[in-house]
């Protein structure tokens, strides 16, 4: 799979993963994301592990993953997409409205909180794989 | 949630993400897995990027994170569970019949591969997390 049909799978699901350090351990969180012009974005809160663990929006960032699939439990068929690139958490309230109005469309975060920081992950390897049934021909 | 619950839904499902550190970066792998005797075990093959990643059995692992969840794409509710802990690479051909019946139970992997090495997840936190309909009162 080429990594822009994966980046377009992952932009097609709602929620995923995102994989970061938290106090020198793996750490990794349910999200809900979209993919505005080939970056991921989250919604968060300034008090949010994921945003305390993360630098802010004037660094070049740290290096985080992030993982979306969709599979059927039944089946066990689906695909999952691995994107892998800096993250840096950014301030709403000092973001340009242009830019701000071009992260923030009109979807709704799922997870009821204070969303006043915004996640933003700038895939630089994207994989993605198919899960195909092993009892199939 | 206490961790015994989340355990117990972790182990109700049949796949999850594992977090690990490929190459310095962070990594994550759908997985199939089962949990025995409050450990997760999974399968892999030698030469996969997660057996190659990890210690050998003798060691004492080195931590990893585990997530499951089952979050519903329409009503965006559901649960996820992290377990963190100590991650050990066991080469089956080398397990004692025993303990090797012990992880490998009836349960068949979904991945066609040849699944010859588990991986076992020694959990030492777990946290379960609800996800509840942001729009209900």
């Amino acid at each position: 799979m080429r990594p822009a049909e994966a980046l377009d799978l992952l932009g097609s699901v709602r929620f995923g993963r995102i994989v970061f350090t938290q106090h020198a351990l793996p750490a990794v969180r349910v999200v809900n994301h979209t993919v505005v012009d080939g970056e991921i974005v989250i919604r968060t809160h300034a008090g949010a592990a994921l945003a305390r663990s993360l630098p802010g929006g004037d660094t070049p960032g740290v290096v985080v993953a992030y993982e979306a699939d969709e599979i059927d439990a039944e089946t066990h068929t689906g695909w999952t997409v691995v994107a892998t690139g800096y993250a840096r958490v950014l301030d709403r309230a000092t973001l340009p409205a242009e830019r701000a109005a071009r992260y923030l469309d009109a979807r709704t975060p799922w997870f009821p909180a204070e969303l006043s920081h915004l996640v933003v992950i700038r895939p630089e390897i994207v994989t993605g794989r198919l899960l195909l049934d092993p009892a199939a021909p």
